[in-house]
Protein backbone atom coordinates (compact mmCIF):
# COMPACT_ATOMS: atom_id res chain seq x y z
CA UNK A 1 0.00 0.00 0.00
CA UNK A 2 1.43 3.29 -0.86
CA UNK A 3 1.55 5.82 1.95
CA UNK A 4 -1.03 8.97 1.19
CA UNK A 5 0.47 12.01 0.20
CA UNK A 6 0.47 15.25 2.22
CA UNK A 7 -2.34 17.67 1.10
CA UNK A 8 -2.44 20.87 1.92
CA UNK A 9 -5.75 22.41 3.53
CA UNK A 10 -7.02 25.88 3.02
CA UNK A 11 -9.71 27.88 5.40
CA UNK A 12 -10.71 31.10 3.63
CA UNK A 13 -13.03 33.22 4.56
CA UNK A 14 -13.86 37.03 4.09
CA UNK A 15 -13.77 37.29 7.64
CA UNK A 16 -11.67 35.78 10.25
CA UNK A 17 -11.82 32.16 9.08
CA UNK A 18 -13.46 30.84 12.17
CA UNK A 19 -16.11 28.79 10.36
CA UNK A 20 -14.27 27.47 7.54
CA UNK A 21 -11.57 26.14 9.98
CA UNK A 22 -14.12 24.67 12.71
CA UNK A 23 -16.14 22.99 9.48
CA UNK A 24 -12.93 21.69 8.16
CA UNK A 25 -11.70 20.29 11.38
CA UNK A 26 -15.01 18.59 11.33
CA UNK A 27 -14.77 16.83 8.10
CA UNK A 28 -10.83 16.32 7.99
CA UNK A 29 -11.61 14.67 11.62
CA UNK A 30 -13.40 11.52 9.59
CA UNK A 31 -9.99 11.00 7.94
CA UNK A 32 -7.47 10.41 10.34
CA UNK A 33 -5.24 8.34 8.33
CA UNK A 34 -5.43 11.58 6.00
CA UNK A 35 -1.88 13.58 6.44
CA UNK A 36 -2.92 17.66 6.15
CA UNK A 37 -1.00 21.04 5.80
CA UNK A 38 -3.37 23.73 7.06
CA UNK A 39 -3.30 27.21 6.12
CA UNK A 40 -5.02 30.09 7.07
CA UNK A 41 -6.53 32.78 4.67
CA UNK A 42 -8.60 35.01 6.87
CA UNK A 43 -9.83 38.44 5.24
CA UNK A 44 -9.64 37.66 1.59
CA UNK A 45 -11.93 40.84 1.20
CA UNK A 46 -11.29 41.83 -2.65
CA UNK A 47 -9.96 40.63 -6.06
CA UNK A 48 -7.10 40.99 -5.33
CA UNK A 49 -6.38 39.11 -2.19
CA UNK A 50 -8.13 36.31 -3.67
CA UNK A 51 -6.32 36.27 -6.85
CA UNK A 52 -3.23 36.23 -3.86
CA UNK A 53 -4.76 33.36 -2.35
CA UNK A 54 -5.60 31.48 -6.08
CA UNK A 55 -1.82 31.91 -5.86
CA UNK A 56 -0.70 30.22 -3.05
CA UNK A 57 -3.12 27.37 -3.86
CA UNK A 58 -0.91 27.05 -7.06
CA UNK A 59 2.33 27.18 -5.10
CA UNK A 60 1.13 24.25 -3.10
CA UNK A 61 -0.18 22.01 -5.79
CA UNK A 62 3.16 21.93 -6.79
CA UNK A 63 4.85 21.75 -3.54
CA UNK A 64 2.72 19.11 -2.65
CA UNK A 65 2.63 16.75 -6.17
CA UNK A 66 -1.37 17.24 -6.05
CA UNK A 67 -4.15 19.40 -5.55
CA UNK A 68 -4.94 21.04 -2.46
CA UNK A 69 -8.55 20.82 -0.50
CA UNK A 70 -10.11 24.54 -0.08
CA UNK A 71 -12.67 24.75 2.48
CA UNK A 72 -14.40 28.06 1.81
CA UNK A 73 -16.81 30.87 3.00
CA UNK A 74 -16.40 33.69 0.89
CA UNK A 75 -20.07 35.08 -0.35
CA UNK A 76 -18.95 37.68 -2.94
CA UNK A 77 -18.81 36.31 -6.33
CA UNK A 78 -16.52 38.26 -8.15
CA UNK A 79 -13.71 37.24 -5.17
CA UNK A 80 -15.22 33.22 -5.30
CA UNK A 81 -14.31 33.56 -9.27
CA UNK A 82 -10.68 35.00 -8.87
CA UNK A 83 -10.15 32.33 -6.21
CA UNK A 84 -11.72 29.31 -8.46
CA UNK A 85 -8.88 30.00 -11.10
CA UNK A 86 -6.78 27.31 -9.44
CA UNK A 87 -7.26 24.01 -9.44
CA UNK A 88 -8.42 22.52 -5.91
CA UNK A 89 -11.37 20.71 -4.33
CA UNK A 90 -13.26 23.67 -3.36
CA UNK A 91 -15.49 22.79 -0.68
CA UNK A 92 -17.72 25.74 -0.58
CA UNK A 93 -20.26 26.61 2.60
CA UNK A 94 -22.12 29.43 1.23
CA UNK A 95 -22.49 28.13 -2.11
CA UNK A 96 -23.67 24.88 -0.79
CA UNK A 97 -26.13 26.09 1.79
CA UNK A 98 -27.29 29.72 0.84
CA UNK A 99 -29.21 29.02 -2.05
CA UNK A 100 -31.70 25.51 0.25
CA UNK A 101 -31.78 28.58 2.98
CA UNK A 102 -33.21 31.02 0.48
CA UNK A 103 -35.33 29.37 -1.23
CA UNK A 104 -36.75 28.09 2.48
CA UNK A 105 -37.02 31.68 4.10
CA UNK A 106 -38.40 33.21 1.06
CA UNK A 107 -35.38 35.60 1.43
CA UNK A 108 -32.37 36.80 -0.50
CA UNK A 109 -29.12 36.31 1.48
CA UNK A 110 -27.45 39.76 1.73
CA UNK A 111 -24.39 38.32 0.60
CA UNK A 112 -22.28 40.80 3.21
CA UNK A 113 -18.86 40.52 3.57
CA UNK A 114 -17.84 39.13 7.11
CA UNK A 115 -20.86 38.94 8.69
CA UNK A 116 -19.20 36.43 11.46
CA UNK A 117 -20.75 38.73 14.32
CA UNK A 118 -24.67 39.73 12.40
CA UNK A 119 -26.99 42.05 13.80
CA UNK A 120 -28.66 39.39 15.62
CA UNK A 121 -25.52 38.85 17.53
CA UNK A 122 -24.07 41.93 18.79
CA UNK A 123 -26.11 41.37 22.37
CA UNK A 124 -24.80 37.66 22.20
CA UNK A 125 -21.40 38.87 21.69
CA UNK A 126 -21.97 42.14 24.67
CA UNK A 127 -23.05 38.74 26.62
CA UNK A 128 -19.69 36.72 25.60
CA UNK A 129 -17.29 39.71 26.98
CA UNK A 130 -19.32 40.23 30.15
CA UNK A 131 -19.22 36.22 31.05
CA UNK A 132 -15.44 36.34 30.27
CA UNK A 133 -14.79 39.29 32.53
CA UNK A 134 -17.22 37.79 34.83
CA UNK A 135 -15.12 33.77 34.50
CA UNK A 136 -12.21 35.71 35.34
CA UNK A 137 -12.98 37.88 38.39
CA UNK A 138 -14.60 34.40 39.85
CA UNK A 139 -12.13 32.36 39.08
CA UNK A 140 -10.92 30.30 41.99
CA UNK A 141 -13.21 31.40 44.37
CA UNK A 142 -14.93 34.48 45.23
CA UNK A 143 -14.53 36.85 48.12
CA UNK A 144 -17.91 37.75 47.95
CA UNK A 145 -20.21 34.57 47.98
CA UNK A 146 -23.39 37.08 47.66
CA UNK A 147 -21.66 37.92 43.84
CA UNK A 148 -22.53 34.62 43.10
CA UNK A 149 -26.33 35.21 42.21
CA UNK A 150 -25.38 36.71 38.84
CA UNK A 151 -23.89 33.15 38.15
CA UNK A 152 -25.25 31.32 35.52
CA UNK A 153 -23.29 28.01 36.58
CA UNK A 154 -21.05 27.35 39.45
CA UNK A 155 -18.62 24.65 38.82
CA UNK A 156 -17.16 22.95 42.05
CA UNK A 157 -14.16 20.81 42.11
CA UNK A 158 -11.15 19.89 43.46
CA UNK A 159 -8.06 21.92 42.25
CA UNK A 160 -7.14 20.85 38.67
CA UNK A 161 -10.02 19.13 37.91
CA UNK A 162 -10.56 21.70 34.71
CA UNK A 163 -12.58 24.00 36.41
CA UNK A 164 -11.10 27.43 34.95
CA UNK A 165 -10.74 26.01 31.05
CA UNK A 166 -14.44 25.28 31.32
CA UNK A 167 -15.73 28.39 32.96
CA UNK A 168 -13.80 30.55 30.35
CA UNK A 169 -15.15 28.10 27.60
CA UNK A 170 -18.36 28.94 28.44
CA UNK A 171 -18.37 32.25 28.48
CA UNK A 172 -16.78 32.40 25.04
CA UNK A 173 -18.41 30.36 23.39
CA UNK A 174 -22.18 30.76 25.17
CA UNK A 175 -22.13 34.18 26.84
CA UNK A 176 -22.69 31.84 29.74
CA UNK A 177 -21.62 33.40 33.74
CA UNK A 178 -19.49 30.50 35.29
CA UNK A 179 -17.79 30.68 38.77
CA UNK A 180 -15.95 28.02 39.91
CA UNK A 181 -15.00 27.29 43.48
CA UNK A 182 -12.28 24.38 44.60
CA UNK A 183 -13.17 22.03 47.05
CA UNK A 184 -10.13 21.89 49.24
CA UNK A 185 -9.26 19.87 52.10
CA UNK A 186 -11.07 21.86 54.77
CA UNK A 187 -14.30 21.17 53.24
CA UNK A 188 -13.96 17.82 53.40
CA UNK A 189 -12.49 17.73 56.72
CA UNK A 190 -16.31 19.46 57.63
CA UNK A 191 -17.90 17.12 54.86
CA UNK A 192 -20.18 20.28 53.92
CA UNK A 193 -20.02 22.70 50.86
CA UNK A 194 -17.27 26.05 51.57
CA UNK A 195 -19.25 29.31 51.99
CA UNK A 196 -22.86 29.43 51.23
CA UNK A 197 -22.60 27.85 48.15
CA UNK A 198 -26.06 25.62 49.39
CA UNK A 199 -27.87 28.72 48.74
CA UNK A 200 -26.85 28.00 44.99
CA UNK A 201 -27.85 24.42 44.39
CA UNK A 202 -29.64 24.71 41.59
CA UNK A 203 -26.32 26.71 39.65
CA UNK A 204 -24.30 24.12 40.71
CA UNK A 205 -22.37 21.30 38.94
CA UNK A 206 -19.36 19.52 40.07
CA UNK A 207 -16.12 18.11 38.02
CA UNK A 208 -14.06 14.77 38.99
CA UNK A 209 -11.15 13.73 37.15
CA UNK A 210 -9.46 9.88 37.52
CA UNK A 211 -6.88 10.17 40.58
CA UNK A 212 -4.05 8.88 38.41
CA UNK A 213 -4.59 11.97 35.63
CA UNK A 214 -4.80 14.57 38.45
CA UNK A 215 -1.67 13.69 40.08
CA UNK A 216 -0.28 13.61 36.91
CA UNK A 217 -1.59 17.45 35.97
CA UNK A 218 -0.38 18.28 39.37
CA UNK A 219 2.45 16.83 39.43
CA UNK A 220 3.63 19.18 36.32
CA UNK A 221 2.61 22.06 38.50
CA UNK A 222 4.23 20.71 42.06
CA UNK A 223 6.70 18.13 41.39
CA UNK A 224 7.04 15.77 44.00
CA UNK A 225 4.78 17.37 46.61
CA UNK A 226 2.47 16.24 48.54
CA UNK A 227 -0.85 18.25 46.66
CA UNK A 228 0.71 15.98 43.54
CA UNK A 229 1.08 12.68 45.25
CA UNK A 230 -1.30 9.81 44.04
CA UNK A 231 -2.35 8.78 47.60
CA UNK A 232 -3.48 12.42 48.50
CA UNK A 233 -5.41 12.60 44.68
CA UNK A 234 -7.35 9.48 45.95
CA UNK A 235 -8.47 10.99 48.91
CA UNK A 236 -9.59 14.05 47.51
CA UNK A 237 -11.17 13.12 44.99
CA UNK A 238 -13.05 10.63 47.00
CA UNK A 239 -13.66 12.87 49.70
CA UNK A 240 -14.70 15.42 46.76
CA UNK A 241 -17.36 12.89 44.98
CA UNK A 242 -19.34 11.97 48.66
CA UNK A 243 -19.65 15.19 49.56
CA UNK A 244 -21.23 16.27 45.88
CA UNK A 245 -23.38 12.97 46.20
CA UNK A 246 -24.19 13.81 49.95
CA UNK A 247 -25.33 17.78 48.52
CA UNK A 248 -27.22 16.08 45.18
CA UNK A 249 -24.90 18.13 42.73
CA UNK A 250 -24.98 16.94 39.48
CA UNK A 251 -21.45 15.64 38.48
CA UNK A 252 -19.28 14.21 35.59
CA UNK A 253 -16.07 12.92 34.79
CA UNK A 254 -13.66 15.00 32.60
CA UNK A 255 -10.82 12.74 32.56
CA UNK A 256 -11.49 12.12 28.93
CA UNK A 257 -13.77 14.56 28.02
CA UNK A 258 -12.62 17.89 25.72
CA UNK A 259 -13.71 21.13 27.62
CA UNK A 260 -16.13 21.10 24.46
CA UNK A 261 -17.87 17.77 25.66
CA UNK A 262 -17.61 18.95 29.43
CA UNK A 263 -19.42 22.55 28.31
CA UNK A 264 -22.33 20.85 26.27
CA UNK A 265 -23.12 18.78 28.94
CA UNK A 266 -23.10 21.25 31.65
CA UNK A 267 -25.57 22.96 29.00
CA UNK A 268 -27.78 20.51 29.03
CA UNK A 269 -27.87 20.05 32.75
CA UNK A 270 -28.05 23.63 33.92
CA UNK A 271 -30.86 25.78 33.29
CA UNK A 272 -29.66 28.81 32.20
CA UNK A 273 -32.64 31.36 32.29
CA UNK A 274 -31.75 33.88 29.62
CA UNK A 275 -32.77 34.18 25.64
CA UNK A 276 -30.74 31.88 23.59
CA UNK A 277 -31.14 29.08 26.15
CA UNK B 1 -45.62 43.42 3.19
CA UNK B 2 -46.20 40.40 5.76
CA UNK B 3 -44.36 40.04 8.84
CA UNK B 4 -41.93 36.64 8.25
CA UNK B 5 -42.83 34.16 10.96
CA UNK B 6 -40.59 33.65 13.99
CA UNK B 7 -38.44 29.82 13.19
CA UNK B 8 -37.34 27.23 15.32
CA UNK B 9 -33.51 26.37 13.89
CA UNK B 10 -32.39 23.36 15.22
CA UNK B 11 -28.24 22.62 16.13
CA UNK B 12 -28.07 18.75 15.66
CA UNK B 13 -24.88 16.77 16.40
CA UNK B 14 -23.92 13.30 17.90
CA UNK B 15 -20.95 15.87 19.82
CA UNK B 16 -20.76 18.86 20.82
CA UNK B 17 -22.73 21.01 18.34
CA UNK B 18 -20.20 23.18 18.47
CA UNK B 19 -19.51 22.71 14.26
CA UNK B 20 -23.01 22.72 13.94
CA UNK B 21 -24.28 26.04 15.74
CA UNK B 22 -20.88 27.59 14.21
CA UNK B 23 -21.76 26.67 10.31
CA UNK B 24 -25.50 27.94 11.60
CA UNK B 25 -24.64 31.02 12.41
CA UNK B 26 -22.72 32.02 9.56
CA UNK B 27 -25.40 31.20 7.49
CA UNK B 28 -28.58 32.77 9.64
CA UNK B 29 -26.26 36.02 9.69
CA UNK B 30 -26.97 36.30 5.73
CA UNK B 31 -30.28 36.92 6.70
CA UNK B 32 -30.57 39.90 9.16
CA UNK B 33 -34.75 40.12 8.62
CA UNK B 34 -34.92 36.54 9.81
CA UNK B 35 -35.96 36.05 13.07
CA UNK B 36 -34.99 33.03 14.60
CA UNK B 37 -35.27 31.17 17.92
CA UNK B 38 -32.62 28.61 18.66
CA UNK B 39 -32.86 25.05 19.99
CA UNK B 40 -29.15 22.90 20.34
CA UNK B 41 -29.42 19.57 20.32
CA UNK B 42 -26.51 18.17 20.92
CA UNK B 43 -25.04 14.33 21.50
CA UNK B 44 -27.93 13.16 19.86
CA UNK B 45 -25.57 9.36 19.62
CA UNK B 46 -28.45 6.60 19.46
CA UNK B 47 -31.64 5.64 17.69
CA UNK B 48 -33.78 6.52 20.57
CA UNK B 49 -32.29 10.26 21.20
CA UNK B 50 -32.82 11.17 16.89
CA UNK B 51 -36.42 9.71 17.36
CA UNK B 52 -36.68 12.09 20.51
CA UNK B 53 -35.17 15.07 18.67
CA UNK B 54 -37.83 14.16 15.42
CA UNK B 55 -40.33 14.79 17.97
CA UNK B 56 -39.53 17.91 19.31
CA UNK B 57 -38.68 19.26 15.27
CA UNK B 58 -42.62 18.25 15.15
CA UNK B 59 -43.49 20.36 17.98
CA UNK B 60 -41.76 23.25 16.72
CA UNK B 61 -43.40 23.02 13.68
CA UNK B 62 -46.81 22.74 15.13
CA UNK B 63 -45.70 25.90 17.50
CA UNK B 64 -44.75 28.11 14.88
CA UNK B 65 -46.87 26.84 11.89
CA UNK B 66 -44.04 26.55 9.91
CA UNK B 67 -41.30 23.74 9.52
CA UNK B 68 -37.98 24.27 11.42
CA UNK B 69 -34.21 24.56 9.66
CA UNK B 70 -32.35 22.11 10.94
CA UNK B 71 -28.15 22.60 10.83
CA UNK B 72 -26.73 19.03 11.31
CA UNK B 73 -23.61 17.26 11.70
CA UNK B 74 -24.93 13.45 12.11
CA UNK B 75 -22.48 11.00 10.60
CA UNK B 76 -24.14 7.45 12.01
CA UNK B 77 -27.01 6.78 8.73
CA UNK B 78 -29.50 5.25 10.91
CA UNK B 79 -29.39 8.08 13.40
CA UNK B 80 -29.89 10.41 10.37
CA UNK B 81 -32.93 8.40 9.11
CA UNK B 82 -34.69 8.55 12.43
CA UNK B 83 -34.25 12.42 12.12
CA UNK B 84 -35.32 13.02 8.70
CA UNK B 85 -38.46 11.22 9.58
CA UNK B 86 -39.48 14.68 11.32
CA UNK B 87 -40.71 17.56 8.26
CA UNK B 88 -37.80 20.45 8.17
CA UNK B 89 -35.45 22.01 5.92
CA UNK B 90 -32.10 19.48 6.79
CA UNK B 91 -28.77 21.42 6.01
CA UNK B 92 -26.57 18.36 6.49
CA UNK B 93 -22.82 19.40 6.75
CA UNK B 94 -21.74 15.62 6.37
CA UNK B 95 -24.04 14.50 3.87
CA UNK B 96 -23.06 17.62 1.45
CA UNK B 97 -18.89 17.44 1.99
CA UNK B 98 -18.09 13.97 2.70
CA UNK B 99 -18.99 12.26 -0.74
CA UNK B 100 -16.65 14.67 -2.52
CA UNK B 101 -13.34 14.50 0.46
CA UNK B 102 -14.09 10.60 -0.35
CA UNK B 103 -13.63 10.88 -3.89
CA UNK B 104 -10.78 13.79 -3.33
CA UNK B 105 -8.98 11.77 -0.91
CA UNK B 106 -9.73 8.49 -2.30
CA UNK B 107 -10.51 6.93 1.13
CA UNK B 108 -13.57 6.48 3.02
CA UNK B 109 -14.49 8.32 6.03
CA UNK B 110 -15.04 6.71 9.66
CA UNK B 111 -18.39 8.29 9.97
CA UNK B 112 -17.08 8.00 13.14
CA UNK B 113 -19.39 10.05 15.68
CA UNK B 114 -18.46 12.57 17.74
CA UNK B 115 -15.24 12.93 16.04
CA UNK B 116 -14.68 16.78 16.85
CA UNK B 117 -11.52 16.35 18.33
CA UNK B 118 -9.45 13.31 16.03
CA UNK B 119 -6.66 11.83 16.98
CA UNK B 120 -4.86 14.96 14.73
CA UNK B 121 -6.62 16.96 17.07
CA UNK B 122 -4.80 15.83 20.47
CA UNK B 123 -1.49 17.12 20.57
CA UNK B 124 -3.52 20.69 19.32
CA UNK B 125 -5.93 20.12 22.79
CA UNK B 126 -3.14 20.19 24.76
CA UNK B 127 -1.76 22.43 23.36
CA UNK B 128 -4.63 24.79 24.27
CA UNK B 129 -5.40 23.96 27.36
CA UNK B 130 -1.67 25.07 28.30
CA UNK B 131 -2.47 28.14 26.52
CA UNK B 132 -5.40 28.95 28.90
CA UNK B 133 -2.82 28.32 31.54
CA UNK B 134 -0.27 30.70 30.12
CA UNK B 135 -2.82 33.17 29.69
CA UNK B 136 -4.65 33.30 33.00
CA UNK B 137 -1.65 33.18 34.44
CA UNK B 138 0.32 35.97 32.40
CA UNK B 139 -3.17 38.45 32.83
CA UNK B 140 -2.05 42.05 33.65
CA UNK B 141 1.78 42.01 33.47
CA UNK B 142 3.82 39.47 35.15
CA UNK B 143 6.19 39.42 38.23
CA UNK B 144 8.82 37.43 35.90
CA UNK B 145 9.52 38.60 32.45
CA UNK B 146 12.03 36.09 31.93
CA UNK B 147 8.57 33.85 31.75
CA UNK B 148 7.79 36.16 28.25
CA UNK B 149 10.43 33.92 26.65
CA UNK B 150 7.59 31.03 26.52
CA UNK B 151 4.93 33.50 25.04
CA UNK B 152 4.24 33.43 21.35
CA UNK B 153 1.98 37.11 21.26
CA UNK B 154 2.23 39.84 24.03
CA UNK B 155 -0.47 41.72 23.97
CA UNK B 156 0.13 45.86 25.06
CA UNK B 157 -2.14 48.59 25.49
CA UNK B 158 -3.90 50.30 28.72
CA UNK B 159 -6.14 49.35 30.88
CA UNK B 160 -9.34 47.71 29.34
CA UNK B 161 -8.33 47.69 26.06
CA UNK B 162 -9.29 44.18 25.15
CA UNK B 163 -6.13 42.80 25.71
CA UNK B 164 -7.90 40.14 28.03
CA UNK B 165 -10.39 38.21 26.28
CA UNK B 166 -7.79 38.45 23.08
CA UNK B 167 -5.34 36.72 24.69
CA UNK B 168 -7.90 34.09 26.06
CA UNK B 169 -9.34 33.58 23.03
CA UNK B 170 -6.17 33.17 20.96
CA UNK B 171 -5.17 30.06 23.69
CA UNK B 172 -9.07 28.93 23.29
CA UNK B 173 -9.33 28.66 19.51
CA UNK B 174 -5.40 28.46 18.53
CA UNK B 175 -3.52 27.28 21.33
CA UNK B 176 -1.54 30.24 21.11
CA UNK B 177 0.36 31.37 24.12
CA UNK B 178 -0.63 35.04 24.87
CA UNK B 179 0.73 36.92 27.60
CA UNK B 180 -0.79 40.53 28.07
CA UNK B 181 0.49 43.75 29.78
CA UNK B 182 -0.68 46.93 30.79
CA UNK B 183 0.90 50.36 29.41
CA UNK B 184 0.32 52.80 32.82
CA UNK B 185 0.78 56.26 32.89
CA UNK B 186 4.02 55.63 34.48
CA UNK B 187 5.23 53.90 31.48
CA UNK B 188 4.03 57.19 29.40
CA UNK B 189 6.02 59.74 32.01
CA UNK B 190 9.09 57.83 31.39
CA UNK B 191 7.89 57.41 27.55
CA UNK B 192 9.62 53.68 27.43
CA UNK B 193 8.39 50.29 27.48
CA UNK B 194 7.67 48.79 30.78
CA UNK B 195 10.38 46.43 32.11
CA UNK B 196 12.08 44.31 29.67
CA UNK B 197 9.30 43.95 27.18
CA UNK B 198 11.87 45.38 24.64
CA UNK B 199 13.74 42.31 24.32
CA UNK B 200 10.42 40.74 23.31
CA UNK B 201 9.90 43.07 20.10
CA UNK B 202 8.86 40.35 17.69
CA UNK B 203 6.40 39.44 20.05
CA UNK B 204 4.71 42.46 20.62
CA UNK B 205 1.26 43.47 19.34
CA UNK B 206 -0.86 46.44 20.79
CA UNK B 207 -4.61 47.05 21.08
CA UNK B 208 -5.93 50.80 21.06
CA UNK B 209 -9.42 51.98 21.63
CA UNK B 210 -11.46 54.72 20.77
CA UNK B 211 -11.00 57.04 23.92
CA UNK B 212 -15.17 57.63 23.95
CA UNK B 213 -15.82 53.92 23.94
CA UNK B 214 -12.86 53.47 26.83
CA UNK B 215 -14.33 56.12 28.71
CA UNK B 216 -17.53 54.22 28.88
CA UNK B 217 -16.09 51.10 29.49
CA UNK B 218 -14.13 52.29 32.03
CA UNK B 219 -16.82 53.82 33.84
CA UNK B 220 -18.98 50.96 34.13
CA UNK B 221 -15.88 49.67 35.97
CA UNK B 222 -15.36 52.80 38.22
CA UNK B 223 -18.17 55.27 38.06
CA UNK B 224 -17.01 58.77 38.16
CA UNK B 225 -13.34 57.99 38.38
CA UNK B 226 -10.75 59.92 37.32
CA UNK B 227 -9.55 56.35 35.38
CA UNK B 228 -12.55 56.65 33.98
CA UNK B 229 -13.08 60.38 32.76
CA UNK B 230 -12.99 61.43 28.99
CA UNK B 231 -9.82 63.37 29.35
CA UNK B 232 -7.50 60.60 31.07
CA UNK B 233 -8.58 58.42 28.37
CA UNK B 234 -7.40 60.72 26.24
CA UNK B 235 -4.16 61.14 27.55
CA UNK B 236 -3.52 57.72 27.74
CA UNK B 237 -4.78 56.59 24.50
CA UNK B 238 -2.76 59.39 22.94
CA UNK B 239 0.32 58.29 24.92
CA UNK B 240 0.10 54.67 24.30
CA UNK B 241 -0.31 55.16 20.77
CA UNK B 242 2.91 57.75 20.90
CA UNK B 243 4.87 55.20 22.65
CA UNK B 244 3.71 51.96 19.98
CA UNK B 245 4.72 54.31 17.11
CA UNK B 246 7.69 55.49 18.66
CA UNK B 247 8.61 51.83 19.39
CA UNK B 248 7.45 50.72 16.45
CA UNK B 249 4.96 48.44 17.71
CA UNK B 250 2.15 46.70 15.59
CA UNK B 251 -0.85 47.64 16.61
CA UNK B 252 -4.83 47.87 15.66
CA UNK B 253 -7.50 49.82 16.89
CA UNK B 254 -10.31 47.76 18.82
CA UNK B 255 -13.72 49.05 19.08
CA UNK B 256 -15.27 48.10 16.73
CA UNK B 257 -13.79 44.66 16.14
CA UNK B 258 -14.97 41.24 17.72
CA UNK B 259 -12.34 39.29 19.42
CA UNK B 260 -12.17 36.75 16.74
CA UNK B 261 -11.40 39.66 14.24
CA UNK B 262 -8.41 41.14 15.95
CA UNK B 263 -7.39 37.58 16.94
CA UNK B 264 -7.36 36.14 13.48
CA UNK B 265 -5.20 40.24 12.68
CA UNK B 266 -2.75 39.02 15.44
CA UNK B 267 -1.82 35.84 13.90
CA UNK B 268 -1.75 37.36 10.63
CA UNK B 269 1.46 39.21 11.74
CA UNK B 270 2.83 37.93 14.73
CA UNK B 271 4.70 34.60 13.65
CA UNK B 272 4.17 31.88 15.36
CA UNK B 273 6.61 29.46 15.52
CA UNK B 274 4.80 26.03 15.83
CA UNK B 275 3.41 23.25 13.77
CA UNK B 276 -0.01 24.71 12.14
CA UNK B 277 1.09 27.93 12.00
Amino acid sequence: MSEAPIRTVFFVSDGTGITAETLGHSLLAQFPEGKFRQVRAPFIDNIDKAIDCAAHIREATAADGIRPIVFSTLVNETTVAALHKADALFLDLFDRFIGPLEAELGQRSTHAVGRFHGIADSMNYKNRIEAINFAMAHDDGVSNVGELAEADVVLVGVSRSGKTPTSLYLAMQFGVKAANYPLIPEDFERNKLPGELHKYRDKLFGLTIAPERLSQIRQERRPNSRYASLENCRYEIDSAQKLMRRENIRWLESTTKSIEEISATILQTVRVDRPGF
